[in-house]
């Protein structure tokens, strides 16, 4: 019976690319293994797998009478539900740790930005060359788990890493980020009225009704190109005043479509308004928008 | 302030030896660590310190304000006292594992027979070259927590570790561990009446007041070369019979000295009794000494 190897409930991009990628190391190793994950992947990594043309690993919620692997989470309430009637050989992972065995496993942690990490230096370790699916898989969750080196939980470990990785996946790991990001998190499936309504609060500003909303997407130009429908949806509300933030991570600002005077928006956020203006730095909706606004309509 | 990377209480060679080791690798890696032990070395790990040329570490009962590593040891209760108020960093460790942290950490648990091994390994991983002294201590260590690659939580991780410090050493290693195990074992700082009453039961066996004493040494010659003052402390107990089984674990058997016929030691233990005989495979008081024993007194 094969080894399975699998992330936490949920799994994000690490969660399915350290276990692929483990599983092809442990294959090479000699050992029959078998990827495998708690959840379908999500759109981020769905873009990886198929970018590279790996499929996606098998969802499974038991792992009774299997030995197994855990990357990319330690703790019993992430992992799968059956944990203890399975036999748990080794952890691969970079978070806090919560673990109790009663005899000796490998475990490997290291405080690095992203379980990828870890497995390309596995490879390293044991000497197994990374194919190019593979590299590709590894550099995808590293810049995803760093948010392309953005994250404070980048280290130097992971960015030495996407050094080697991005030539291995023969891509340029900024323009592959930005377009797995993009991917990840595209709103293309949602109506203008659900991207206003996403995560949408009324507020009363001086005894107008005011409305904001907030997104967060990489995949800006898709919502741009939408313009004039946002706008036609937005003025058509009952709303005195109402903005739209459609936030970027990774440029750290937010671009708006308003129903408002440009002079309070140019005002609020210090930028020379028009629909669709980028308002540099601004990315909380409790710490900017709303104060910014409120002290403009008084 | 230096990392302090040390071993668990009641330090074995293991915990001495990984701890030098360790430390010997952070150095090269440009970490300022000093290595510490949480009590003195044993007579084994001394012999291994003192075969080497290399100091014992100094010996700490608390660490607070200090960043730390363990090694040979995970659980709150073999550890430093004051663990709580140190900031513990990383683990290295081959035991069974009960570890819980607030951040992520460094730990490198491998279900193998000795942290030397992981340590060994970590030399290769950082490609640090490995001096004769740390490969000694390397060895030392490895051969005392397999007893010789003797004992079942041998794998084949420590035999390979070892054929290649065994050359950085310069050392053959059957010869070298018996030595060590001899010097670890030795019995020479114990009067005769220490050595007999050490582990000594008394049974009543058909009405015959039987004692037997049990030791365990490699230093077996130490003991031979006294057979006649052991003989004569032996014959004027009030004994009706009296074995002492020296018990060598490597060679897996025991040499007796003994008050009592020869026809019923060489019955008992099917060997051809005389003083300092050496019986295979005993090794058990309580499932052979004593039975074996109890057979032949009826």
């Amino acid at each position: 019976m094969s080894t399975l190897i699998f992330g936490h409930k949920n799994p994000d991009t690490d969660s399915i690319c350290s276990a692929i990628s483990l599983t092809y190391l442990k294959n090479k190793l000699g050992i029959d293994a078998k990827a495998c994950a708690l959840g379908t992947p999500k759109k981020e990594a769905l873009f990886a797998l198929n970018y590279f043309g790996v499929e996606s690993p098998c969802v499974i919620n038991e792992a009774k009478g299997n030995d197994i692997i855990l990357v990319d989470h330690n703790e019993l309430i992430q992992t799968v539900d059956d944990i203890k009637e399975a036999n748990l050989i080794e952890i691969v992972d970079h978070h806090k740790v919560e673990i109790s065995t009663d005899v000796p496993i490998s475990i490997r942690v290291m405080p690095v930005g992203c379980t990828c990490t870890i497995v390309y230096n596995l490879f390293k370790e044991n000497n197994v060359e990374i194919p190019k699916h593979i590299a590709g898989l590894l550099l995808s969750a590293i810049l995803s788990d760093t948010l392309l080196f953005k994250s404070p939980t980048t280290t130097e470990m992971d960015i030495k890493a996407c050094e080697e990785l991005e030539n291995l996946a023969e891509v340029n790991k900024e323009e592959y980020a930005m377009e797995m990001f993009k991917a990840g998190t595209s709103l293309d499936e949602y109506t203008i009225s659900e991207i206003v309504n996403m995560d949408f609060k009324e507020f009363d500003m001086a005894g107008k009704k005011v409305g904001i909303g907030q997104v967060f997407t990489l995949d800006i130009d898709s919502i741009l190109s939408k313009k004039d429908e946002f706008l036609e949806f937005i003025n058509n509300t009952d709303h005195d005043m109402l903005v739209l933030a459609i936030t970027d991570i990774i440029k750290e600002g937010s671009y708006l479509l308003y129903k408002a005077d440009d002079n309070i928006i140019s005002e609020a956020f210090n930028v020379k308004a028009h629909q669709g203006v980028f308002a540099e730095g601004v990315v909380s909706r409790k710490k900017q928008l709303v104060p910014n606004l409120t002290n403009m309509v008084k």
